[in-house]
């Protein structure tokens, strides 16, 4: 049975915060991972992502993920809590998003993985099974880099007509703001109105914001969510200027995030802020390399609030 | 223990034929998984590859894939048979490559699946980690479409210097004979002289035995071998001229492996032959669209021998 109530329970809205899953052949380090949502619930963002891209949802198995969703939901504190339930295979998905609801998670997201490049039906049946077996809320993961498929507006929209559909992630857009505003009104004009659009790849998250974003779908919050949360404040304020300019000292890194991958950059700033006590993604995913890990070292502490 | 006799049993020449697994969600069409591989050993194709992308290893889990190779070893009456052991994480490729081993499959075969983009560093990492614990051959697939990850052929000569390497499957090459030749060539430099070169990618397996490489990795020779064993032959005795006549009638199917991807096309071509009594591949992969299934209806019986 379908309850309202809790479909109106996850706000697409803010700043959704994506931390990292510290879990890898020598285990899941529990206690880091606490502290991850620990850090969320103290900068009171607006809703965690587990098992995203960030949190190597496509490298952990059906128990694994389970884990992660069981300690998410235990120290989350009422902040809603979005699961990734994706795999390349449907029954897999169905059986993820079997467990995430039965754990209890407020909202659940789906990327189209895929190994053969899916054709947009495929895309479309897959998100209508799911849909057809959900009684919580599903965000699109819309994440061209990783799952090799690209969504066109219409593909979009038509999947965003299912029933529990309630936002889209989308992928960094131009920082041209007509352009970018170009983009975001065209894909609104053909959802329905329940339906958020939320800005993801961190370096495009003010574009997406002043663009007409509901919300910003973050890896770098995940992390060190004040400052983030100060970021999306201010820019619902309307000080884009000033969310700017706290935004610019973070430019280092979001090039890093272009350049090695969001994940491996936010494993070893974890891992220098002291949260985590190794590299803790599992292989084949290594470290950044040595270089780049002095310069973080250097950056990632001012990034935090004193 | 290495034993250096199984090492060699493994024949990288000729026709490596690589047969569709029908294995979706109603189970594991067995009879018609032994009906193709009876078909490659009539043809005496010249190994067997297993659980290729075609095989749809990536959406099969461990017990799924050693069923496939129990079935396929059974019945191969002493042709080689090679079976893919890709998988995002290096924990589940070991155990792939345990069961594999175990099994007594003659060879392996690992493509750099990735969700997130990998690096050079951690491919080469990914298969210095698993040759270390093979002792059978290993064959690099190097498939870009679907790993989403470009080798170099820097890269591939370092890791066909790791022990047990033996074989690389290459991607389409250039059409123009003197650009295909550079390639192989280029690539022949760098790498042992025990390690050989396959092409895949049907509609270019001409193109690549024309350039010099020394097998030809074939989807459509999983499905129709006597046919693929006939052209193969025609041009390792030097009459292209003939083999590329015999080729061109499969023009269209193989125009149809470009723009949906051989296993949906093979898949439907198994049903019109009524190898498999249905779409026989996990969704969320789907068939042909009608229009492209009527066409295939009409030329797949012509392109069988008599």
């Amino acid at each position: 049975m379908v309850n309202p109530m809790q479909i109106s329970q996850m706000k697409f809205t803010g700043l959704c915060a994506f931390p990292l899953t510290p879990f890898n052949e020598e285990g899941f380090q529990e206690d880091a991972f606490i502290s991850l949502i620990r850090r969320l619930v103290v900068a009171k963002v607006n809703s965690i992502g587990v098992l995203g891209s960030t949190g190597a949802y496509a490298y952990l198995n059906r128990q694994e993920r389970a884990q992660v969703i069981e300690l998410a939901l235990e120290h989350a504190r009422g902040i809603p809590v979005m699961a990734g339930i994706g795999a390349l295979r449907v029954r897999d998905i169905l059986l993820l998003a079997e467990d995430a609801q039965r754990l209890g998670v407020q909202a659940v997201m789906l990327a189209p993985m895929s190994y053969h490049k899916l054709t947009e039906d495929e895309v479309f049946d897959l998100y209508k099974t799911v849909t057809d077996h959900l009684s919580i809320p599903l965000c699109i993961y819309d994440n061209p880099g990783t799952t090799n498929f690209k969504f066109t507006d219409e593909l979009l929209a038509q999947i965003a007509q299912l029933p529990f559909v309630r936002s889209i992630k989308i992928p960094p857009i131009s920082a041209y703001l007509p352009d970018a505003k170009k983009r975001v009104d065209s894909l609104r004009k053909g959802i329905p109105s329940e339906v958020s659009i939320g800005i993801s790849g961190d370096w495009s998250g003010l574009d997406g914001l002043r663009a007409g974003c509901d919300l910003w779908y973050s890896a770098i919050g995940g992390l060190i969510p004040e400052t983030l949360m100060d970021i999306v404040h201010t820019a619902n304020q309307g000080d884009f200027e000033l969310a700017d300019r706290t935004f610019q000292d973070m430019e280092v890194i979001l090039d890093m995030f272009r350049r090695y991958g969001s994940i491996r950059v936010i494993a070893c700033a974890a891992k220098e802020l002291g949260i985590v006590n190794n590299f803790c993604l599992p292989p084949p995913l290594k470290p950044l390399p040595e270089v780049e890990q002095s310069l973080l070292r250097a950056l990632i502490h001012e990034l935090q609030p004193a």
